[in-house]
């Protein structure tokens, strides 16, 4: 098993150096081709995507993960949608970010690249197969996918029809569908083949795959997202704010799971949102002071020191009283996940202290948690959100699949004669910044 | 020792959120007082120099390390004017580098940032330490240093002036000096506190670190770089860059190990390329039909396979006949390090292919692989050279120790009323770019 995803990443490590020597144009071709293969095996990819569903149903699944799983009414439509989208994306490679006079006759280019392979693990959803894929294809990557078992039937034939429909374009194996778990350990295990693993799934599988791979991982675990209520914020955009981040999704990564609120305006401010909080059927979970303010509000469980760092997913919320912007802050980077944190207030200090203190991908100022979303943040498709600290942070579009080269362009260049590096000669470099873009 | 370690990470942690906050002109004003410092302190850090080049004579330490080793002369003038070229740099935080109205008064910013906290284990070269903590500084980042055992009382006492230089400005703990081998184990072992190693040194010494760590590692282990004389090269480039290549500083990453010449001009640049190299004494090892060729020029020894992907750091040289460029550009694909290799060429088609389909971080046309260095791309200081293909690539300078935030400002702004994501409703995203920058 071990050698046989071996060769499969050989293959697509040798996929990708073709494709990343691929137009544009060739790329937008396949995607137009898979859009329409996808649409004319409509009926086969529905049929899988039907046995899947009735496997899952005989296994009881939850309702939520049979609805995931299912591609049928709209979902297929939207999926054939989102290629032609990423299709029409502006092409990320052969970008010239910066381009500089070296020398007479020395010019620096520094220009996108893709990454080379992708590995992608994902869970139940089959339309983020070809999401992924056709986000990989248009940056340039390959990529090696592993999907749920419970979609094993659709994501074996969308990888078919994909395939399929490049099979003239692109070369083989820049796609390959793996399966099983032993495969995955053996993706994990494809360090210098594999450059980037992906995960996308719940907290404890995302975790399990940053704790067994050496191959750089870009995604996050958790969201332990915050929602701030300053002494100043205006009440009538706090309560709606603190409604929507909590309950606009729950299971999404970006929903808020603490609430902290400014003593200063607490009594006030609880009074409206937990009333509506609850309505909404959120139990509320508070530090002591908050318990002992909702006594007259309404039913407050105390929190324990978990809470406040637990991702609940769920109409759970757990509320703080603090006594600053500070110590608002100060708890979010101590208990938060890095992800997405707002602050409702109308003083600019603290909103300064908040944006600037607040360690987060995504920082927020009067807005829901709920925005932070690569299509929201206007990037197309997405990824994924990551909390990672290097290459790309937040929600990730293309751009998070491409790295740069430098490419050097001379007449005959030497350094020998320009040197005098590790001595005190003055270097002949006129560093001087080019409006000129690379052209192959 | 390894919860000293802790301490010291955590430490570092809490100043990297104080430090993220300044503004430049905090920066470079602990910049200044670490020159000043210097300065004023050169007899005491020469005199713990002495002890540490007195001690390494005692023990044998090659002449080669005994120079690197050496602050005295020219070299701790370079190293306070290296400090103060630092200052002079721009400030690579709160750049904005994207905005985007999202919907009206809904406006998203991604804003550079510094990384967190960088650990740095580096050999012999004490200037280093200046060097690399400047450019954390400069930066925002706190810095954990761990330098070579034969540099102790010279790195012990820079670390001492540049903490008292700075302990009025910046929070404490901003910078720290390990010690020990245990310690730099335990600063591996430092994942969530430790954000990025960079290991500045040999290929094992490099190696072992990326093998002993789940933290991000930046930089390079091997430095096996190309030449490629096409068929259509200039031989009167072809032979400078070839010997600058080989020749400009032999233990330079950067300096090339394997000469690749097409056949159709292979008699002909041998003959004037060989004949330099070997003036120079650079022993050669051939492939079948360079040895053949070179019987009538000189002296070369057969190479074997392991030659085509050892980096000698040396007066050797392997060279290898092709038949044409793709087989150049194969060849580097598989034996090479992805750093930095050329082509010297006059044909357009054999240029373009090589610059495309060579995975390195520079590659170059018609130009010495020594070009590949921080300092003369424009980069300012140098942090490394990475070969990683995730966050930066190539020579690293300022650009490569900050990353982004998304920072978005709103004015009561909820999903709820904009959705339909998952549905079909249009969303009222204007997703404008916006020329405006980012104000704290």
């Amino acid at each position: 098993m071990s050698d046989q995803v071996r060769q499969q990443a050989l293959a697509a490590r040798a996929a990708s150096r073709v494709l990343a020597a691929t137009s544009a144009e060739v790329r937008n071709q396949a995607l137009e081709a898979i859009a329409a293969a996808l649409e004319a095996n409509r009926e086969r990819i529905l049929a899988a995507n039907a046995e899947d569903l009735k496997a899952g149903e005989q296994d009881g699944l939850a309702s939520p993960l049979l609805k995931r799983l299912d591609l049928s009414g709209s979902k297929f439509a939207s999926t054939v949608e989102m290629v032609r989208s990423v299709t029409a994306q502006p092409d990320p490679l052969d970008q010239t970010q910066k381009a500089t006079e070296l020398q007479a006759q020395l010019y620096l280019y520094r220009v996108t690249v893709p990454i080379g392979v992708i590995g992608v693990v994902f869970e139940s959803r089959p339309d983020a197969l070809v999401q992924i894929a056709a986000l990989c294809l248009k940056s340039g990557n390959a990529v090696l996918l592993k999907g749920g078992r419970e979609a094993t039937m659709t994501n074996q034939t969308l990888a078919e029809v994909m395939c399929q429909a490049t099979s003239d374009i692109l070369p083989e194996g820049w796609m390959v569908l793996l399966e099983g778990r032993e495969e995955v350990r053996a993706l994990l295990d494809q360090e210098g083949l594999v450059d980037l693993i992906i995960p996308r799934g719940g907290n404890e599988f995302v975790q399990y795959i940053m704790n067994h791979t050496k191959i750089p991982v870009m995604g996050h675990a958790d969201g332990v997202c915050h929602v701030y209520v300053d002494a100043s914020a205006d009440i009538d955009k706090a309560v709606p704010i603190a409604v929507d981040s909590k309950i606009g999704y729950v299971a999404a990564c970006n929903a808020a799971e603490t609430l902290l609120v400014h003593a200063a305006i607490a009594e006030q401010f609880m009074a409206r949102a937990v009333e509506q909080l609850t309505a909404k059927g959120v139990l509320i979970r508070g530090d002591a002071r908050t318990v002992a303010l909702a006594e007259s509000i309404g039913a407050v469980t105390p929190a324990t020191q978990i809470d406040w760092s637990t991702e609940y997913l769920d109409y759970i919320l757990s509320i703080k009283i603090v006594d600053s912007a500070d110590e608002a802050i100060a708890h979010i980077n101590e208990y938060g996940s890095n992800h997405t944190d707002t602050i409702v207030a109308e003083d600019p200090a603290a909103v300064r202290a908040f944006l600037r203190g607040v360690d987060s991908a995504s920082v927020m100022h009067n807005a829901s948690t709920r925005f932070a979303d690569g299509f929201r943040y206007g990037l197309g498709a997405e990824v994924g959100i990551s909390t990672n600290r290097l290459h790309s942070r937040g929600p990730v579009g293309l751009e998070g699949l491409v790295i740069y080269k430098y490419i050097l362009k001379g007449d005959g260049h030497i350094v020998d004669s320009y040197d005098g590096y590790d001595g005190a000669a003055p270097l002949p470099f006129t560093h001087r910044p080019l409006d000129q873009h690379w052209q192959a």
